[in-house]
């Protein structure tokens, strides 16, 4: 439903006004996305799309509900204490959040019990089901090596998703008791591009053509269990911003990561 | 430890006897490697090997606290229904449990609660891992696909697997409330292999120098999961058995399926 | 090199004229891309951008060398006819070539043998080294499939190149007198999709976030080879037409296929 | 056709008498394999089966035209030597040939130029295509790399396989005129297993399940084209030795690798 329609009520089955969602970050690249996808979608209205240089208070006059934030960790951390100062829920895809900046998010909400933030720093639901699903393997198999392959314009290795996998496969195999993975390698060479993250071989390949995928390799004994997630496009983000958008009025108090919704 | 073993301590830590296991159709394929690996394992003890034309009161003479059944489905029940009235747990993995066996078998634990009896259709854990995550992704993504892949020897197409694995897909999006798969299909052509169950399609690839493999794809706008089993050699199956056997005692009841235990 | 750069020289090792070439469909989908990609190439410049409405005289006013025809089938041979006369080469992508056509262009390049036309179904260098390298492998293994994947807008099941690529196994296992693949499936299902041709199964999967990827797999005992494709974009038809261009005018008389000049 | 069975004539067809074939380290793991597809394989005789301890005279006294060793790098050079003086032709699969043996056994096939030997490291016709691909389609991509696959009992990273793949690649693109490949790493994390060999990057996988794979990735804009080999088995080598078995006496003098003959 456009910004025009927000008059119009929702599906019919449920008869319930569209939830009014304002952007912020909107003029970029997630951000177009994101007033893309909550225009489309029937039980969302978008009332607002502010980006540098427009107030703030567009979104509190157009009685935004949701607000979503993909700007830059500069300005976020003000944009969430307004927000929840105005009892306005936030769903925040900007990064940058470390632990401090977490506490302090948190001593906010205090004051504003009502209110639900989540924060997540990856909205693809395919992603953090493979790293959900990677984690529940761990315990089951000897060996788990870890293959991420991205565009040849990133400039760091390993990816940020792979570093995060390794060390819940990390932990998922202490806490199971598991020990080191067997492994005979006596000859090796240098120059391989990837990393060993708590025990966990992790393999980065660069080349063009690539856009950003990463597979999981358990084995044992007679068995492989794969785990393979694909991304071509930031629309593969929508389904995530959609559901925390759905799910963030309902959940007051802070909500760390998309896995938290499914 | 071998069966010349039985008198030794289990693990120190926790200073345990070693569970007392008993295997039927100890000398079938299954069998020979469920004894190799209950021989193997220190906190397990083979106590009784048993095939067609051994008495079954060997495994209660031998003391058998859990036996493990790889038999055939016409002499399973009677195994069942003996093991039962003796007070030892069973683990099945013999084929053909209908509704109207299972049944029996309740009725028979009705009598003796404190009996165990776990049975799996498969032992794979890395299979059963495949299906529940199969089941869990489903809701998530708009279309889904199945492709197993086999020996030419196998006579069925689709595999058991993959009949299974496309009903739980489909309860799940039913569940969910999604409705068909995108399709703009409108040339066909016939002789392909494999089927459409309850809106899944299923591929079933049949050539030499494959063993066992499945492969369930989700896509969505801009991104795909992909998880993958292979299996190689019934050595595969072994961790399985291993779990329901030192489960099994702890769950007094029928428990179908191994990914209850997971 | 630019319309506006056209006399500039190209590169400065060979010290040759960029290449002139004319583009016809220069507004449709693949048309636009030709046009980038041949602005962008330093030996080649673009002197004409023509599409419907539009005189075919521009071209060779402009003196173009080479003229790339991405238009539709109806108007395709006219083009063809009208280039071959003024004595310009032409590469050809656009679909339709039945033997008719094709025997028809042949008898116009007989007047004018000095010209050279190329006609390909599929610029992606990489699917025509797949399909290359399928026919080269496919008399030393005992079975191969096809599994072709697509978005699920495509109309038509199995693609052309499956289709393509499983005649040219076909003829390949024919000449090297293989007989039929082994296959001992008895029980079978309907409702799969794919075709089997000349023997080889194809199949077909439709998944939202596919775009075009098609993978052949070979298999005898104790091994596989897969040869897979994937395609994200028309970009990557790019490298083959500007190779078909450079090659044309050094190929008099029609070249049928990519393959012929890798 | 077995050892008893010797003066059975071939195929019917060409009505020749089927080629005899004697196996040096008849009894390793290789050469049982080598006695088992040479007795099955209806053109082939095998009339001497020779290990340690054994005369190599049983092969000349039994009529061998063809023998094929697979023993140990210390007797090969003896074992060559003298069949090539006896007039037989050989098919090597021993490691272990440095320039200098070969220099060798070309100086002994000097005096007798009508005898033919085949040297290859791999007998895999799977690998050998794999490679020959790679280095086909290496001109054609920005980018590429390879990924190994093996159990975790392998004591060298890379594989042999890899590494001469790799060399292919990189005097291909030598060849053809290509510069370094595109890549934007600034930020690296040590310990991944690999290499580079010749500006490519080698991924080297370690994991129970895994028996021998390797995987060549190419990528352009928009694409990617992946040649991927699984080996199961030994078996996967028999085709291999015994079309060089077939092809030796065809070819005088000395070839190496089995590429020469595919």
């Amino acid at each position: 439903m456009g910004i025009a329609g927000s008059a119009r009520l929702g599906r019919v089955t449920d008869v319930v006004e569209p939830l009014r969602v304002g952007v912020l970050g909107a003029r970029g690249r997630m951000g177009v996305e994101v007033c893309r996808a909550v225009d489309k979608a029937e039980d969302l209205d978008l009332v607002a799309m502010i980006d540098q240089g427009d107030w703030l208070f567009n979104a509190s006059d157009a009685g935004a509900q949701v607000v979503v934030d993909f700007t830059t960790p500069d300005v976020v951390l003000d944009n969430l204490h307004w927000c929840i100062d105005q009892g306005i829920n936030v769903v925040v895809g900007t990064s940058g959040f470390t632990d401090e900046r977490i506490a302090r998010v948190r001593g906010w909400l205090e004051k504003k019990p009502e209110v639900g933030v989540v924060i997540a720093p990856n909205f693809g639901i395919g992603a953090v089901l493979m790293m959900e699903f990677a984690e529940r393997a761990a315990r089951y198999f000897d060996s788990v090596e870890i293959i991420e392959q991205h565009h040849p314009k990133k400039v760091d290795a390993p990816s940020g998703t792979a570093l995060h996998t390794a060390r819940l496969i990390e932990q998922a195999r202490k806490a199971a008791g598991l020990g080191e993975m067997p492994d005979a390698t006596t000859e090796e060479m240098p120059g391989a591009r990837g990393a060993e993250v708590g025990g966990v071989r992790v393999h980065s390949v660069r080349a063009a053509g690539l856009v950003a995928h990463q597979e999981v390799l358990f084995g044992a004994a007679g068995e492989l269990l794969t785990i393979r997630h694909d991304s071509f496009d930031r629309a593969s983000f929508m389904p995530g911003v959609l559901l925390a958008i759905r799910e963030v009025a309902k959940r007051p108090g802070l909500t760390l990561g998309l896995a938290a919704l499914l």
